[in-house]
């Protein structure tokens, strides 16, 4: 099933009406104004239940900023100084506005465009579409920062919070609140210096996971939703005044507001004359009521396929209910039959097998790194030197008698310049005809993706009868034709499928995703934000997600936290158990998971097919947190160790928890360090 | 005290010897022979108790790599074939090299140089000297990566690391090892792209702290030590084959070998003619071995100034002894009075009286952030709304009264854009006499560091009485005189003195440094290299290392790991305990306070002073690791969950540690994860 493409809402609304010439312009519905300044073309938008407003661009009160590529260098207009603007009724409830360059101040070539502004005729929702984009022949690719800074909340004056959803998302408040000191430290500066202003489009690895943005404070929310193919993307800056910018070009001191401010970022020419956004203004909202405004849009489109439906289609996926994701590492994809890493299958078997007699574990979905004599793209056959495919059938049949989800690893999509087999007729062709060669990992034609695992997938299936599949790579960034043949192919073969990070698109054919969580390397942003269970406020009842494989949830490795914090987080967002081990590491790990059998498994599988439903940030350094699911599961958690409490919730000790169960019954528990010294004990 | 300046003992071995024209040369010693190739001028180099041999750059046997501006774009050249190479012999033992552009293969303007090489008379040590430098004005700055991975090691084949005092210290094995699978895909993964190769400079925030690094295999080690001017700098390539390099220039798959190389960088002009540089070559010997090579240059250079001789000048520095390095962070410096953050005195008394009397806390260094009326350079008056000084001097009259050390947050060196008092007169001034700002925590020029340390400490000291100094920021990059003039300053009031990060320059004048840690941000070195307590093994005894604030002990914000990995690692290290926390927090640390006050604090105390003389990796994933100290103190660790045994040394459980002290006597112990739910308890 493929979203559907939304016919324009806001074509229909001017359809048939004929621009008229004006001076100064209010759109205007039950729910809101929008009033279009007639010498900047910036808007002023008030959403009437909550009688919140938003004015133009807190810095210059710019309608937009464009930057083009002009020559060897770039030039930037504000396009509300760059020369005459001219705003044009449309019908009651739309208008034109056009700029351009010509008359104004900063010279160049010249270039013009018009964006189309109207409000839906029932709704708080303010519609833009890039009209006309024409350009002088000296002028390369531009982005249209557009409206600039629009729905921004001044800093530690105005209190409320940008939402994103990067990885599993995040959300940037708009005013310091205590925290660690060294985190503040840490916060505090990355909001003063470059990194405070970031980029990003949907999708890819590193983007948006989500087509929408927004800003909220105690009044409302204003969202911006763009359209699916990546051509408006988003600049945020968080709580920054230009200041390093300002010093290097006046050599003085900023006088700009600290602002929190999230702009759309139109990519010309990938968006096109028709391309459309909107804006939808929530009273009241926050980052949960833009996920579930968003969720009726995921909905309309098709793309919010739930697990009980794919559960009817394919009963195996009951299977992830409730399941540990067991990745179990022995050196492949990077290397074969690598020293002291690779299991072989009567190792592999024996892990198993301890898991489920010893350690109580009743569902896992066990993911073998290393199962065949060859290197991607390339997985078959099954790996003689291992043990041979007979040996690994009984590893899947033992786990399969346990109800348990089994695949190997795969990828179709890699080159590996150590493997002997390297074959580099897959790298796609640049325009003269030569290998494109990137990064090992995502480095075949695109093209020929499906067509090799066609040649491998069928044969293992049929020596060793696995129930799931996890191809990885794949569908970690932004893919073309190529990659969604390779998903429909995986698709057909009726496994479980899963996927490393995984993206929207995949929602509905895909049943589990690896890795989207918090971002587990460091950016800026992942400096100066929250974490945010965006993506699972939108998709937790249509696909598992589980720990990322090179921050898993029983190491402290990453700034996602320790043990206990990326345990309790994944209570919180309702995220399977994972353990991510290479064979040596079993011994050691045996304990956490008979904790997570007993423990963290009947607790996900009471709300893994559930929608959540609700999310809260209820401390004031944002480390007590709550969930619901919409079976009535309420999940209570401490991320740091310092106690808190509250006259409704009571008590909570540091890297303490409570759950709410669907029979109202509650249990209460928290983690605790501890050091045995000799005759000793320490608790902390 | 400051670091002599070492006669030059190339200049004085080649004296009086006058050029002698030949086709090929060899030096040769009782240790070492060097013979220099008469086509390429590159070294072979051969140490003969352990008889290794390195040959020349196993990618292109270059001498060297000649990387120049030339106008908008950079030049690069093989300096063995850019032209005819020369080499005379210079006495029995020195030859010197030309190296030019001209007849060879690339083109480009005309440039010529010159390296001497000579080989000391009785000692394993190769000098290398820049005699000539000469070229074409179309040139501009240069880099000369010379002598061209040297005793570099083939990855896989030869088994070895790469030392580099980067931070606390990093080393780089040149082989695949078992660890984490999840961090193993970074770490391999991060050794293929390419930030497998870097460059550091002796010194600055993110530098080299020493001005040393090695490589070593289980024959011999060849330590390169360059000059403290930062004129010769360090490229390293991490066990990288250029992949990305050929695949993209030449779109084909390379056929380099994967290398773990250093390459000494020759900064040209900063490296003058006269420049000099040596090779060590130790028989048998690792990062230790170079270490205490180091140690041994250090110590001639003048900078090994122990803390035992450190506290016969000032009693006070004994109190460093096991102390906590307790950070209380108000919001200051980058807020004044900041909501739910800042601590009255009040407050300050309550929390240090409660360290003392109910968590056993017999020794601490109270470092109290957010005590003054006005942002940094500023600090002072003591803040009025804050208790004034007469409270604030109780406060430190007790913390004197327990035997503690206190100091207020200092910097002399910032400018505040939100400070009221912002004094643009205060910045450096650029060429054309314009304020030159920067990042805003370095901003004021450092002509006027020391002057405004002396407008307000002294008031300070006067008005509370204060038996240490921590002042921040100054000194964590690369200063000039302003910076040593502060530092002297700072040393004049006879305050124990500490500093952010630390650099080696300050050694011989300072008592602690705060964060001379693994690197506490994320970088492509920290992901492919184990930490290694290199500045430790040279300066253990000369200065007290604790944590950094921003990844304080008791918390898992980063790479460096969780509570009990930073809490086993500063043991192992010999470093002091630390905790930095915002007020709110103090109620939930008081059980990690306890714990090391009863059981760090003295391990600390037992070493603080003492030498390290010895640290090994001795499991295959270097998890488990083991330090020696000079009075007989020796502690072994686990810093991962997997159970460990030896041999020799016995059974260590997963983040387990045994401590034998001076006594003889052992105590041995571990750290649990548990998790109590309602009537439930696990231990993991």
């Amino acid at each position: 099933m493929r979203p559907n493409i939304s016919p324009s809402l806001l074509a229909s609304l001017m359809l048939a009406t004929s621009p008229a010439s004006c001076l100064a312009l209010t759109l205007d519905n039950a729910r809101l104004t929008v009033a279009i300044d007639d010498a900047s073309g910036a808007l002023t938008v008030t959403e009437k239940s909550s009688g919140r407003t938003w004015g133009p661009d807190p810095w210059e009160g710019a309608a937009g900023i464009l930057e083009a590529d002009a020559g060897p260098a770039s030039r930037s207009w504000n396009i509300s100084r760059s020369g005459a603007v001219r705003v044009e009724a449309i019908g009651a409830l739309g208008a034109r506005i056009r700029f351009s360059n010509g008359t104004g101040e900063a010279g160049g070539p010249p270039w013009s465009l018009s964006m189309d502004v109207a409000i839906a005729p029932d709704e708080a929702r303010l519609i833009l579409r890039l009209a006309e984009w024409a350009r002088a022949d000296g002028l390369g690719q531009a982005k249209l920062f557009y409206p600039r800074h629009a729905f921004a909340l001044k800093t530690d004056a105005e209190r409320g919070a940008a939402v994103l959803p990067y990885w599993q998302g995040a959300i940037i408040p708009s005013y310091i609140f205590p925290m660690n000191g060294g985190r503040f430290c840490m916060w505090d500066d990355a909001q003063h210096e470059r990194g405070a202003v970031g980029e990003l489009r949907y999708y890819g690895w590193d983007g948006l996971v989500m087509p929408w943005f927004g800003t909220h404070d105690d009044k409302a929310a204003a969202m911006a939703v763009v359209p699916r193919d990546g051509s408006v993307g988003l600049q945020w800056v968080a709580n920054y005044n230009s200041y390093h910018e300002v010093a290097r070009r006046q050599h003085r001191r900023t006088t700009l507001p600290r602002i929190l401010a999230l702009t759309p970022v139109w990519h010309l020419p990938d968006a096109r004359p028709g391309t459309e956004m909107s804006y939808f203004f929530l009273p009241g909202s926050d980052h949960v009521g833009m996920a579930k405004r968003y969720r009726q849009i995921a909905r309309d489109s098709g793309l919010l396929v739930t697990l009980k439906e794919k559960a009817e289609a394919n009963p195996d996926v009951e299977k992830l209910r409730g399941a540990i994701y067991t990745g179990i590492y022995g050196g492949y994809p990077h290397y074969l039959n690598m020293p002291g890493m690779a299991f072989d299958f009567e190792d592999l078997e024996a892990i198993i097998r301890n898991m489920h007699e010893n350690q109580n574990v009743t569902r896992a979905i066990i993911h073998a790194w290393g199962t065949f004599e060859n290197y991607p793209p390339n997985p078959w056959p099954i790996s003689e030197a291992l043990g041979g495919p007979v040996s690994l059938r009984r590893v899947v049949t033992r786990a399969k008698s346990y109800g348990w989800l089994f695949s190997s690893y795969h990828s179709f999509v890699s080159l590996l310049d150590h493997d002997p087999k390297y074959d580099i007729g897959l790298a796609p062709k640049d325009d003269q005809g030569r290998p494109a060669l990137g990064m090992r990992w995502k480095a075949v034609d695109e093209t020929r993706w499906a067509e090799l695992a066609r040649a491998t997938l069928p044969r293992e299936i049929e020596a060793i009868g696995q129930n799931a599949d996890i191809t990885d790579i794949a569908f970690t960034g932004r893919v073309g034709d190529g990659g969604r043949r390779l998903a429909d192919y995986l698709a057909s073969t009726g496994l479980v499928l899963g996927t490393e990070r995984g993206n929207e698109w995949l929602v509905p054919q895909y049943h589990m995703f690896e890795g989207m969580v918090a971002p587990y390397r460091e950016t800026p942003l992942a400096r100066y934000s929250h974490p945010a269970p965006l993506f699972n406020l939108v998709y937790h009842d249509a696909v598992a997600n589980f720990g990322k494989i090179q921050d898993p949830n029983h190491l402290a490795s990453n700034l996602s936290g320790d043990y206990y914090v990326k345990t309790l987080r994944a209570m919180l967002h309702g995220d399977g158990p994972m353990v991510f081990i290479s064979p040596y590491e079993y011994e050691g790990i045996k304990p956490y998971l008979r904790f997570a059998a007993e423990f963290l498994c009947p607790i996900h599988e009471s709300i893994a097919f559930e929608e959540m439903t609700a999310h809260a940030y209820l401390s004031e350094d944002a480390l007590v947190q709550r969930s619901r699911f919409a079976n009535g599961v309420e999940i209570l958690v401490n991320l740091g160790p310092t106690p808190w409490k509250s006259p409704i919730d009571g008590e909570l000790p540091g890297y303490g928890f409570r759950v709410k169960k669907t029979d109202g019954s509650a249990l209460a528990g928290r983690f605790r360090h501890s050091a045995k010294i000799d005759s000793r004990d320490w608790d902390f």
